[in-house]
């Protein structure tokens, strides 16, 4: 059985460790995948975002546990959803809206052990049931449906004036590419400010140094410089208003 | 064979590729797992807490190897541990401290070939060794029992007047939680410098930003802000001191 | 089948767990081996350099895909190289070039399927390949034969008057060491600009704080301080001139 981790821990506190010892204790022979550590912590929405990207690339019955967990301890649920043949276990706080948003998901809410740790239940409830389910316990066993997830969606672009559709940008990557909201199927103006960016099919359709929009590998327009950093030579940021005209489809809507 | 591996070597400059390769090598079949590369260079104690927190958490008969070696090719010895159905690998450097401790450890030196690389022992002793473990090679046929490993251990609070016991930070974990010395089975005055810190439960037990004491997922008291960095906001750091009066049991032993 | 992978993507932006997806569902089995994700964002030199460590260190047949790749879209090709019984996967940058320069190295280009994302080969080009391999396709049947594969090599040292041999420092390690493209037998002479370092067999052969320099664990001399940076201390960064006299074999040829 495969078990994917995604966390904002880190690794070097020990925490991971833990939890994988947890998981290779109460699910013996399963195969424990690392997709991240290292979102930043407490931050939701790039853990969502990444979700978005990998959940449905992974086989049918993949177990994905998903930790960024600020709420730990309160009273947010904890969660397991069934969805699309894959599982995904984490908090109830947004992070697997992907998966939730799907047709024909379905999701439990998980007790809570009398002695788990207020602090960690990546160890001692997620884990737990991420185990249950690669020895082939049941989904419905797991915990009492839960009617009303909570969902986080990005936002979604605005049509303005002009055959103009406002949106911004949700993530910076680690290359400095800015990938927003604006979802194109082909050509069209887009701007950041006053400045107008070149919609092209890749990094190496412009000049090492030149700015240039694309379509990237989700979908998503993002703005990029070629050999270098959109994010620092154009100062852009998560909410950074981007505009596009022409071979616009509807927002992404998940 | 389950083979975890926790090292201060970060991943970009391919040594823990090259380890990777020689357990893959010589222990064919055997499951690699990462705890982390991340320990910070040379920081034997940061890496012996994170042992302390999951050595026992896998299954019988893992095999943990911890390279975190600043004295490699010096005189220090090469060990492994049996204790409690586990091994573990490492220098003799007090990083395995917490196997150690435990009654029943047994401890042997490892050889060190001549053609091994006395800056790279990782590759060329350690690995080498837990692969024999992994391809089930008896403890005992690996090196010569080593009577006086050398032993680290978390600083002991100390009792003062009035009641209180004066603990420290012993790390700031990657939220910038001060996790402590201090072991607290219930409420109590928790202290640092003329700052009181209320003990509660979990961090939704007070409001964001504030600070809060909590008795952690090892089971030391540690002290947090909530949706924030207590390192950061209060000045935290390795050696602060904390004090703590009343529900106080002894403090953690290993 | 043993798949590893070293790429600069870190893992926070969700690529690297899209690419993990593609393989466990393309190669049902296959075991998945995380070298780095570390390597500086399209530091082409950095990756080859990990690359000549630990290409042949792991069990024949080993799969190595290597995505660092600043020219992903444009005209460069992706290639798959067989050498020594191994298989290494990435674009044709030079990165590969360590497994390229034995005798006996096969090299084919292969075709991009034209729904590929031209900004994410890593995900649609060369992954479906490594897990082609994996799944027992024949490497002649996965592209046509690439007469000339771009090569990088590190840099030779140059011979001087008086005995001098003059190379660099090609790469700067996470604990500070400065290690050169010198290949020193035995001892010697070491010089950077007209401080002498003493080279030794390890860093326990000089004083806390030390400068000294010592035969790496890939043959290599390299400088390092004692319990410190040989780069901070002494300012040593990629390029910095080296110096060595007596005892010098020719710089190594990959």
């Amino acid at each position: 059985m495969l078990i994917t981790l995604l966390t904002d821990f880190g690794t070097a506190d020990g925490y991971v460790a833990e939890l994988k010892g947890v998981l290779l204790s109460q699910a013996p022979g399963c195969q424990v995948i690392d997709l991240s550590h290292d979102i930043p912590a407490h931050e939701i929405d790039t853990a969502r975002l990444a979700v978005a990207r990998f959940w449905q690339r992974f086989p049918a019955a993949t177990i994905h546990l998903v930790v960024v967990d600020p709420g730990v301890g309160s009273d947010r649920q904890a969660i397991v959803v069934m969805s699309e043949g894959r599982f995904l276990v984490g908090p109830d706080n947004g992070v697997l809206s992907p998966a939730l948003l799907l047709p024909g998901a379905q999701v439990v809410s998980l007790p809570v052990p009398p002695d788990a740790a207020p602090t960690f239940h990546g160890r001692d409830v997620f884990a737990p049931a991420a185990a249950a389910l690669a020895r082939g316990e049941l989904f419905e066993s797991l915990g009492v449906p839960l009617a009303d997830p909570v969902i986080r969606r990005t936002p979604e672009p605005v049509r303005e004036d002009g055959g103009w559709l406002r949106g911004e940008v949700i993530v910076v990557d680690r290359f400095g590419n800015a990938v927003t909201n604006l979802h194109a199927v082909h050509g069209g103006d887009v701007r950041v400010g006053e400045r107008n960016i070149p919609l092209r099919r890749t990094y190496a359709d412009v000049e090492s140094g030149e700015a240039v929009a694309l379509i990237g590998s989700s979908g998503l327009v993002e703005i990029a410089v070629r050999d270098g950093s959109a994010s620092y030579s154009l100062g852009l940021g998560r909410g950074t208003v981007v505009r596009i005209r022409d071979g616009v489809q509807d927002a992404m809507r998940r």
